[in-house]
């Protein structure tokens, strides 16, 4: 079967991350989705830089409109950013019954009426994963996921550049000019910050969530908003010490008011219980927590922007698309991810074979020598010690040795575990918990 | 148009849970879903418990051959739990050109391979979402939302039992055995607890994940499989000093033997750094960590087990299915998640009018009195007061005074800023800062 045919509107940052995980990962994408996704005519303003990213086999046009009006497109990825041409180009694309794939936020927060029910009309979809939370599948989550629920509430850490400030301004006690300018130099903050630093947009996205969450239009003029740009270090720290996190958080809830019911809808600085896992999430990175009756907390996590982790999304809506266009509804989404004759067999490793890093503890009768022992097989068989400790669990006799290894395979720490365990100062069987960092 | 017709197999926690939330929920799960979803046939061991979840109105029979083979029926929900019983139902149900949704993760761990065939036979679709971490849509998250990725990894707490028996033991410092004989009376362990403890319940979930992150067939029999029975008290204390947390973590990882490419899939007791935000997942709480190329790290979050949780995700797949069954593919998922003929327009609340507490900070000038006159004006608003916090800014003279409100509407705390700011001992502005619980 053919590539299913993609223009792409837009090759900055994230359009150029969309060309490059596309290419990279091109035969796993296809895996997936039954068919091949290509980007076969993009629209830049720099047509230079454009194709410099794309090469020479894809058409390159200054001209948006001509991508738009393409008959061989099936799908238009806009990432222009802005609202009146993107607005523009979306509503072409659409009448000309393409689906649409974009990002961009600030559009679908103002005219995403506007938008679906142009494509409500022509029977197309305009997807939009991309849009809130980066690589974070949360439209995905709620629009799919928690189907069951009456949604209570949507609280979000969904702008990672005022989210980097606040870890910033908390761990090493600056004030926020001085964590502003230092974001700016390692390009977490634009030039031109305030849509970031007064909330603008983290309101586009909870306003869209908000539409999700409990079926109302979207209405973004509708949302309180304030930034992080009036906080003071003192405040971080006085909420510090009460056991609080100051975060921006997008906050749309459902309340009772003395009128009946409402939804609130609002962006602001908030203190959060340090004890919250959201009030953990540290740096660029962007998490959702979600309240609802059936499911309750649920939480969402990962980076809110960057090349690649928007791209994730980008094409996880095109796949979307491109099962719906490809196959049999009900086989939309293979039972395992990948088509059934698209599966591999990669062997599953027996334990022997696999490397992590290791916690021993090694029970010792307290002899002069034991500790040069252990370090010695440890050695000799290549492993290498990450940190050493010695406790008296009881009595003051025997000791525990705890040792946590750096990386080995499992073969090589069994084998060094059964000689020390040969060891005359050695009491039992040696503890061996693995140990994973995760990073 | 009519609703879909669903057959019940199982009325135990999680059927009735389903029947429950499908009830509570319709008006909801109908503006999503597009056609009304009603169970209209269930099949119980026990009869009489049968009848009293589901009413007069539903068919109740001992006889789960005889919802698969009635024609009436749409969708198969399959909770029966165990292997054989339910293999032969859902193969029959495929067979008679039925969608299954099913929770069964031993099932589908051990004989996926074979269901899923059949199903992509008959054309039909089996959903399995409430089958790992119960409500937290992570099938989803891999199957739909991360298609863009090469996948590295998934580590996840997948059983609920064993996490709040680690977080307890580290809690309290008390042994396994105890906190196993606390759990069971709590009733968050089983009378007969192996499959959770011994990681069996885990590791089938794990094999579900690693099929549909790596597209391998499901592989339980590879499974590496290590449960926390064997944990000691002590090693968890050690852990904790050494900063490291005691998880039973399930992974599955791509990696590189002598021999060429593997896949890691493993549960066992694992240290991770404090410091990871899965490690602070506490209780009976699910989370799964997905290392992915483009999108970085991710992590899901929440409840993995319970009659409405789980319930949360049955009914998603039901959602599904039906959204397939009824309307234009394009149309599938609404844009703004309800059909579009279903957006209500609750009004977005002004903010004068929502409810949450408050952090103020009041600069004052060090003068007897100042702190008398703060809370008479905020008693007098019907504020009352959580936690108070008096420092010194810099001079000696001039004291900042935090203080921390329990909920109380916006308008009236406005009202008493403004109140405030006329005492002749205050400084300048209040500094009001909004503060969420999020409970």
């Amino acid at each position: 079967m053919k590539p299913i045919k993609v223009g792409l509107l837009g090759v900055g940052t994230v359009g150029a991350g969309t060309f490059n995980v596309l290419q990279r990962n091109q035969e796993e994408i296809r895996r997936r989705a039954g068919r091949g996704i290509e980007i076969t005519m993009v629209a830049a303003r720099n047509l230079d830089k454009a194709r410099a990213v794309v090469g020479a086999g894809v058409e390159v046009t200054g001209d948006p409109f001509a991508v738009v009006n393409n008959p061989d497109i099936d799908i238009v990825v806009e990432l222009i950013g802005g609202y009146e041409l993107p607005r523009s180009l979306v509503l072409q694309a659409i009448a000309n019954g393409k689906h649409v794939v974009t990002a961009n936020k600030a559009l679908l927060a103002l005219h995403g009426n506007e938008i679906f029910a142009a494509a409500q009309d022509k029977g197309v979809t305009v997807a939009f994963e991309a849009a809130v939370a980066g690589g974070v599948p949360i439209i995905k989550a709620l629009r799919e996921g928690l189907t069951a629920n009456r949604i209570a509430s949507v609280a979000g850490i969904i702008n990672g550049t005022t989210n980097f400030i606040l870890s910033e301004m908390r761990e090493k006690g600056l004030d926020f000019a001085t964590v502003l300018k230092q974001a700016q130099e390692l390009g977490y903050a634009e030039a031109d910050p305030t849509f970031d630093i007064e909330g603008v947009d983290a309101a586009h996205k909870l306003t869209i969530m908000s539409a999700i969450a409990f079926g109302i239009p979207v209405q973004f003029d509708k949302a309180y908003i304030e930034g992080i740009s009036q906080l003071q270090a003192r405040d971080i720290r006085y909420a510090e010490q009460l056991g609080y996190r100051i975060k921006l958080l997008g906050i749309t809830r459902r309340t009772q008011t003395e009128s009946g019911e409402g939804i609130e809808l609002r962006v602001h600085p908030t203190l959060i219980p340090a004890s919250r896992l959201i009030a953990n999430v540290e740096g660029a990175m962007n998490a959702v927590l979600v309240q609802a009756d059936a499911v309750g907390a649920s939480l969402y996590y990962g980076k809110g922007a960057g090349a690649e982790p928007t791209a994730s999304s980008v094409i996880a809506d095109l796949v979307d698309v491109t099962r719906l266009a490809t196959v049999d509804p009900y086989c939309r989404v293979p039972h395992l991810a990948f088509q059934p004759n698209q599966m591999t067999d990669v062997a599953i490793v027996p334990m022997a074979e696999i490397t992590t890093s290791y916690y021993l503890r090694v029970y010792v009768k307290d002899q002069l020598g034991v500790m040069a022992d252990l370090t010695r097989i440890l050695a000799d068989a290549g492993i290498s010690i990450d940190a050493v400790l010695q406790k008296e669990p009881g009595n003051q006799v025997n000791l525990d040795i705890i040792m946590l290894t750096h990386q080995t395979r499992e073969k090589n720490i069994d084998a060094a575990i059964a000689k020390i365990e040969t060891l005359p100062a050695v009491i039992g069987k040696v503890t061996r918990i693995r140990l994973e960092t995760l990073s």
